[in-house]
């Protein structure tokens, strides 16, 4: 945070179920190694329509919407950004003098991600999950020209939906399949969740992957990410999508891009 | 402000047309001094009803309310304080897991400062103004048993149902009158106001009186203020008002109370 606020410091907040510390740590930090006039707050809330309508009226900066908000927060913002129009689930809302605008920083954050680890669009893959997060990724794919997709989800409705929106294959397991990447976008792994201790995927198919990416950031480290690594496949963390997409939440509400050795600090600090 | 915040930081903020500095320097140098888990956050809002809304569903633990908002708030909150309730105007809102409950803690602070400065019962004073503040003030001074007063008001509508209420006594200028005290409760005096260089009493009157109170806090040292210290008058100022609702208003959010030293050293900081 920035150590002298006045009254002209400005305020951006989170909305989730359940605030973590990861997003405030690094926004905080990073104000105050830019010397900007910002605090950064996690709240969690019941009433999402109140919270947005507080975002109005109390003139708050910007607003990162975690899970369960992404796609219930839609019909309240103004605007919606090519990167959240097409996917129908936002991450990010930007309040310009009341004008609220919604990103989703996930699909951007995906978007590098997959350049940066220079993964071929020929690759195979298997994406499980339906919610607003497999579509954040499932979307940066396609559009990234990544063909040869298959939605593994059991909830048909979503699952096939997803599959058919964006042109890919659906099936309720993974069965005999056995894509060259691996991606989890559901809770599995998560911890404090139910399945915290368990595998997204199969440990055959993990030895018969060459890339293995898990979405799921707390831990850093999980099952899936562990059993990559352990089998010497190339592995793509939640870590890396959490810290780009806050990233590029930061610059959103900031109008500031930090150098490289800045967001590795903050994110060092964040996770600290 | 608490210099390691987490996602358990909880907010405070103040609601006012024109934010100034002196509240969120006062709170956030005590919330550091003391080690508490808070961050005090100024906002202007055009949109009451919306803040409020915001209040309950953020979970923001209390509220400061300035002008214009003291007298429209009340139909928003769920329970009036007994300090709020008999004014009708209130300063202070309370978000207790949901349900807000008001405050008038300058009703608070001025019933101490008569107390703390030894105002007889018997002196006769005359109060100008008929708004928020001068509902506050005439109140402190009626339930104080305060009898022989004057209020001062060219709205009569206003000023003579003040008086009437409270059983005072009311003219639309102060005339011939010479009350022991001059209470202001205008914005005469204050800076950045279209009378900032005018006395809010006329120097005769200021004579003849033996204690001069200003509400006015910005300057400290009003016109009124400056004359009267000139001519060997005591004096309150309106930067004992706002330090000692202050002060209760941080009793409320937090439930701790402050050493008098601790109290002193916030106020001086806040005015640094």
């Amino acid at each position: 945070m920035q150590m002298n606020p006045d009254k002209d410091t400005r305020l951006c907040i989170s909305l989730s179920g359940r605030p973590g510390n990861f997003g405030l740590r690094f926004h905080n930090h990073l104000y105050e190694q830019l010397g900007l006039n910002f605090y950064y707050k996690a709240f969690s809330s019941k009433d999402l329509a109140g919270a947005v309508t507080g975002i109005r009226a109390l003139g708050i900066r910007g607003c990162g919407v975690s899970m369960p908000f992404k796609e219930a927060c839609i019909a309240l913002v103004d605007e919606l950004d090519a990167s959240a129009q097409a996917i129908a689930s936002i991450n990010t809302i930007v309040n310009t003098d009341g004008h609220l605008k919604a990103y989703n920083t996930d699909y951007i954050a995906i978007a590098q991600l997959l350049r940066n680890h220079k993964v071929a669009q020929e690759t195979t893959f298997a994406l499980r999950g339906s919610g607003g997060m497999a579509k954040a990724v499932a979307s940066a794919l396609r559009d990234g020209g990544y063909r040869n997709g298959l939605i593994v989800a059991r909830n048909e409705a979503t699952g096939a939906g997803l599959a058919k929106n964006l042109g890919y294959a659906w099936q309720p397991e993974l069965g005999a399949s056995r894509p060259q990447m691996l991606i989890n976008t559901t809770p599995v792994g998560m911890t404090g969740g139910a399945e915290a201790n368990d595998l997204a995927f199969e440990e055959d198919a993990i030895a018969q992957a060459e890339i293995v990416f898990d979405v799921v950031a707390i831990p850093a480290e999980t099952p899936l990410i562990v059993s990559g690594r352990a089998q010497g496949k190339r592995v793509i963390t939640g870590l890396e999508v959490i810290a780009i997409q806050a990233l590029e939440q930061f610059v959103l509400y900031t109008g500031v891009r930090p150098t490289p050795e800045q967001f590795k600090a903050a994110v060092a600090f964040a996770r600290s």
